[in-house]
């Protein structure tokens, strides 16, 4: 089965290209290498040096014998999607290839545009092509549990039955999403719902929470095969940048009261649910939503858990409270369901204590590349 | 007080800004004249000719001693909107510069992409000015009553009150728009509801039905101020196309089954709506959402009565329903809020047989300028 993945160079799509790959799925990888030039931009970088994109892919042909074709370009282009849609007649296209931070979004009006334009752009080029050459191919698209924000009632996944003066209906789920990365995806969910109905598409929306840890089995094999760590305050996510903070002595960064409360998930969980997303695809003109987490927590707990790891290990570690760049509840009802993946089979990895103290010395073991000035959050929302 | 009207050189902007000018706000008119250009490149035009923007104005001007000012250029060009924002520092923007027709973002992919992006970036340029110059600056910008689709349940002005699982939130109303660019108007509606929760800006969402009419006191009172009618597939809306039909002896073009229900509206009540807001301002952080109709009608409803109206007239007017061009239910349970216009002032003006009549004759005074090769739908949604 081929498969596609969209932004296969970026912290999920390289471990999904490669579990994939794996597991005998033909893969091809498309990405624009932006998000390496973002980094430059910024001045940011990973916390673990990751190899041109051809090397890796090359790499891993030589340690496994499976070959992973490379396309680089932009989605926005429509010539350029035509182009690989013929060259790599895909069975399910992952997408992963959009801008992915909240905070790259709000640093100013031109990110925020760009922001927007470049993931609503891209995915409706991504629509239009699976229009154009193969209506049964099955659109699996990475969504954010952010897309929902933090209602006051439970969150389903993707629809919600309304009882409303003596009537009902199953509605799409009210969004409340908190960034302008975090609208663009809604635009994108709201535009893919509308390409299934009037096209018959079938597309998977994977609400993801956030993901931590950086090993899979495949990205582990190898020092060319390395993922990339994101620990600064713009691209890193909570859990990883905690590990990192602590690693290199710096005051865990709480934002506010730190009683935001979120979905996580390991990496390896984030690789396994899009194979099973792959493998059971959604029906023809079908808009299936799962929320892809497995576990809720909020920022608090997970400050005292990196600081609980760390100080058996001997670390002095410090949870400080900074002012919230973000404007968002800090102390709020929150109750996720995710059991549409469970249901396919997932086995989540839940976070223990011997996947934070891997994490810890996987963040000591690079710390000489870490640039502290990056850590401390300096873009605000307001 | 000073109000801007992006895209005052529309059908529902020019009668806008002259409604606003009489009543003795003063107007600016900042328009990038774009859509002159599209109706060029489709082939088609309105019934009635239109004199260029400035003349227009100059005009008014010469009848009123009212001045309205003009800038020409495109919302999506960020330094262009900080210049008029300097040069004319508004109380109130009104914004209606927007692709503006479900067909147009129907004919291919070009299209669609162009409508969202445009409509979004131009949208959040707009807002981005706001917090630059002035957050208390008003912002009225035209929705559509096409946001919400046809749910079966209830529609609300913007929010619904939801319980669910023994818990309750009041949460934005679930949109199921029906076309790429409907889905622009709810990306629009999502960005400002943000911009207003992380800014404190004030909006005013107007979800306004399909318009129609062609006079109001304004536009009626001189030749180079007549309104734009336009009666093609593409940019015509239903009322005045069937009118248009009946009056060069074309059959009513029924999409379907004709049980499509949508809200309706004079244009004479449209101007009147966007004075109600302008004058009564969203508080500090609000986004609210009005729903701007007065009646509700289902397409076979309004093909009737024309053909009641012409036939009192001696008209011979046959009635034919064509293969939908759309993907939309053509019988469904519709039934809209609008209560907030009114009750702020709005005393609407209902569909009345008189009405008809005068725009029966007033599509008879134009036909010499009919294209009749644009009136059958040729964009379909499939």
């Amino acid at each position: 089965m081929k498969v596609l993945v969209v932004g296969g160079d970026g912290y999920c799509g390289w471990a999904t290209a490669l579990y994939l790959s794996e597991r005998g799925y033909e893969v091809a990888i498309v990405d624009s290498l932006v998000r390496r030039h973002w980094d430059l931009t910024l001045g940011v970088d990973t916390l673990t040096p990751i190899a041109p994109i051809r090397q890796r892919a090359d790499r891993w042909y030589e340690l496994t014998g499976k070959k992973i074709d490379v396309y680089i370009g932009d989605i926005c282009d429509y010539p350029f999607v035509q182009d690989f849609m013929r060259k790599f007649p895909p069975e399910a296209i992952v997408h992963f290839g959009e801008q992915r931070s909240a905070p790259f979004s709000m640093i100013d009006r031109e990110h925020a545009v760009m922001t927007q334009v470049n993931n609503v752009a891209g995915n409706l080029n991504l629509l239009f092509a699976i229009k154009e050459f193969n209506r049964d191919i099955h659109l699996v698209k990475l969504g954010t549990m952010g897309e929902y924000g933090q209602p006051n009632i439970d969150i389903e996944e993707g629809y919600i039955t309304i009882q409303h003066k003596g009537r009902e209906d199953r509605l799409p789920y009210p969004m409340q999403p908190g960034s302008f990365y975090h609208l663009s995806k809604v635009h994108d969910s709201h535009n893919i719902r509308f390409a299934c109905k009037i096209w018959g598409l079938r597309a998977t929306d994977l609400n993801q929470g956030v993901v931590y840890g950086v090993l899979t089995d495949e990205t582990s094999r190898d020092e060319l095969l390395v993922n990339r760590f994101d620990y600064d305050e713009v691209f890193g996510t909570v859990l990883n940048r905690f590990c990192l903070q602590a690693a290199v002595g710096h005051p865990l960064t709480v934002y506010g009261k730190g009683g935001q409360t979120r979905g996580f998930l390991d990496i390896r969980d984030t690789v396994r649910c899009i194979e099973i997303a792959v493998a059971n695809p959604a029906s023809a003109g079908e808009f299936r939503v799962f929320n892809q987490f497995t576990e809720q927590f909020n920022v608090n707990d997970l400050a005292m858990m990196v600081h609980k790891v760390g100080t058996a290990e001997g670390m002095n570690i410090n949870v400080c409270h900074v002012e919230n760049p973000r404007v968002e509840k800090e102390e709020h009802y929150y109750n996720a369901r995710h059991t549409a993946l469970p249901g396919l089979g997932l086995v989540p990895h839940l976070l223990s204590e011997s996947l934070l103290d891997s994490l810890l010395h996987f963040a000591i073991r690079h710390k000489d590349r870490v640039n502290k000035a990056h850590i401390m959050p300096t873009v605000t929302w307001k």
